[in-house]
């Protein structure tokens, strides 16, 4: 056989395996206790409300459920949909939406549309693995930015010097990708300052912005902020705010829908996209969603979601105060919302190796250098709380305390004391 | 707002439409009868074993089927397409399998994975329309090779004609794209003879094969010929050929769901493109197809399904018999197998013209010219007969005759009489 390496496209050899979904596996051994993945609870899941909802679609409308659907989704599933953003203050019509594969389908779309090989988005540092990958299957590139001190949204002053460093150097920047509700992987939170102060800068630049909302309605503390999407509408309402939302996170991620929410002519050429990537969403799926959510009973299912999060991040904040070494160099974010910490640890301790002696002492986490384009940062784990239980939370903590404190007394012992753990 | 056209990719700007989901809109009247869509018939689709295969997943395993799935795809379904692919005497592997959201996701991959801007595909004219919007969304180009006089594969003479020419030319060729069972939209399978010069051809010049076979099962005349996948691994087993399937035509298309069958360093290399494309297939609807697969049922279905086919194909053909005006220049395929069958018309007749005569008659096909990548027949058309019921069929094609042979007579009365059809 020829080598495939030779034949392979550029865009192919730029695709980085996903090291989420490959620690995924290697934490599937039943006694890890693993904060790694991005699981919801499956607790939070309606079975039996989601059975019913099936079993009218096979009663109602099996021919059209099974049958080949349009590009922009079903027309009912939209109607749903709309009634429930509206909830939040967006006014939509059919033509502002369309149903996709999930988030990610939309966060692949993305780069599609927009990017040549070369081309850059601006995003958080860090920021979402699989939009990093995505870009990277276009051959596009990342100009990161850091978020400010205050854990508020981006350093401003960080995004106008690294964006005319950029624009100087020729660079081509095509739209903001930024995660405002409980970011993944850091949990930060934009205040209504910086989203409109974003929405300035891309006004100002003529920049489109991708607004990726899975964790929105997941707010287990405080007020819901406007989105990037409302505050643009309700305001100038220039139309430059692309909105994506997933039920992934809210309601079920197996039904693999989200929808993506943008102003007419930009859905135009997302549908011509989806003609050639897949035809059509799930059409079964997207008419048993619609049966659901015309129960209204997604709305319980957010709020129990939501108070059961809040006691799964409050138990593990309280276990990491109670266990973790108490070091100004060694912090967490506490989250309002979403499923994510993420903890910054002493610069000296480098997570990518430290996570095979976590997976020693059966405890995962994803290492922070995941989330960075480029000159990744080394000392940084994202945790997950939304999946374990709080029993498991209270002991994966204390695991992980163990070995982030043998870290510490190895480098604090010096080179022969770090030599001597290493090699035991 | 600024120009949107200036911030599209090329490969954005690259994308065409579709005509037929154009065209499906177009036709949805429903005084309308419709030859122009690919819809399998609803009355094959087993409904009520299909609703207790779904309640079982409820009942049996719903935190499997309602949280997310390995990109892979879920390992019950892949041991039941083993069985099942196995019955053709195939031998796969776990590894040897991939999941995705049904052929054209598939079809979306190969340009993704294997094409450059400007790289070349060998396929047939005609070939699928999605196949061509797929590569022409990542900048590809086809490459077009005739079929036979006899219909029984690509015209060899020319294939080698053409390929010497574009090697000459400097042109990077990728792949062989082919559909041998009842090809989209001409409705030709191929023989064993092409079959096997085609994989000499492969063999010798290095190319990979991908083998569209949507339609293979929907056998309704003949004997089954191998699969260019059998035929390689029955063979040399040099791994060259990639085989695309699906659910779509043999039992639902509403699933969204099919599969890739190739050596595992490609799938290897696929399951990296679609961690960034969409994570997983839908994972309840891959439990679901999971639990009706192992009743054993879909045999009976696709029997079922390849009797009615060829009632209608029978019944279409000799609707077209009576109805149609007799001349040499007048043909159509009379495929054992499929959807379609492909008519060829007068030189100068237009069907891209014809279509509005058409549906002004209340008929509706799809134009020949979607079928091209470059330089397209104008003076064919792709008719279905799968979705139509018996009655429909007649009616249709009598229309579909009256608005051909107005054509051919406004010609041969020379250019007043056709000013005057023209006028009415």
């Amino acid at each position: 056989m020829f080598d495939l390496e030779k034949i392979y496209s550029k865009n192919a050899s730029n695709m980085r395996k996903s090291v989420i979904r490959e620690l995924l596996k290697l934490t599937q051994q039943p006694d890890i206790i693993s904060f790694a993945g991005g699981l919801p609870a499956p607790e939070t899941f309606p079975v039996e409300d989601l059975r019913q909802a099936a079993d009218r679609v096979f009663t109602n409308s099996p021919m059209k459920a099974l049958q080949y659907g349009t590009t922009e989704g079903d027309a009912e599933l939209k109607a749903e949909l709309i009634k429930f953003e509206q909830r939040q203050g967006m006014k939509l019509g059919a033509d502002n939406l369309l149903i996709v594969s999930a988030s990610q389908q939309a966060l692949d779309m993305m780069p599609k549309i927009f990017l040549d090989p070369g081309d850059y988005v601006i995003a958080g540092r860090p920021t979402y693995v699989g939009t990093i990958q995505a870009i990277q299957s276009y051959q596009g590139k990342i100009l990161g930015i850091p978020f400010s001190p205050e854990n508020d949204g981006f350093d401003l002053v960080e995004l106008e010097k690294r964006y005319e460093r950029a624009r100087r150097d020729g660079r081509r920047i095509k739209y903001i990708y930024v995660i405002p509700d409980f970011q993944n992987p850091s949990g930060i939170c934009w205040s209504l300052a910086k989203r409109k102060a974003l929405l300035e800068f891309a006004y100002r630049e003529n920049l489109l912005i991708v607004e990726d909302a899975p964790y929105r309605e997941i707010r287990f503390i405080g007020e819901h902020i406007p989105s990037l999407y409302l505050l643009d509408q309700a305001g100038e309402d220039r139309g430059i705010v692309i909105n994506l939302k997933t039920f992934s996170k809210i309601l079920i991620p197996g039904a693999r829908v989200g929808w993506i929410i943008a102003r007419p002519e930009i859905i135009g050429k997302l549908v011509i996209a989806k003609q050639a990537m897949d035809l059509c969403t799930n059409v079964f799926t997207q008419c048993w969603l619609a049966e659901y959510l015309k129960t209204g009973k997604i709305y319980e299912v957010i709020e129990k979601t939501c108070g059961l999060y809040r006691d799964k991040r409050n138990h593990m904040v309280k276990m990491f105060e109670k266990h973790m070494p108490k070091r100004w160099d060694l912090t967490w974010t506490e989250p309002e919302g979403g499923l994510f910490l993420w903890i910054s640890l002493p610069k000296y301790i480098d997570t990518d190796q430290m996570i095979h002696k976590a997976v020693a002492e059966k405890v995962a986490y994803v290492v922070g250098s995941a989330f960075y384009f480029d000159q990744p940062e080394h000392n940084a784990m994202r945790i997950n709380f939304s999946y374990s239980s709080m029993g498991k939370i209270e002991e994966g903590v204390k695991r992980l305390a163990k070995v982030i404190t043998a870290e510490i007394d190895a480098h604090e012992a010096g080179p022969r004391g770090q030599t001597s753990v290493e090699g035991v």
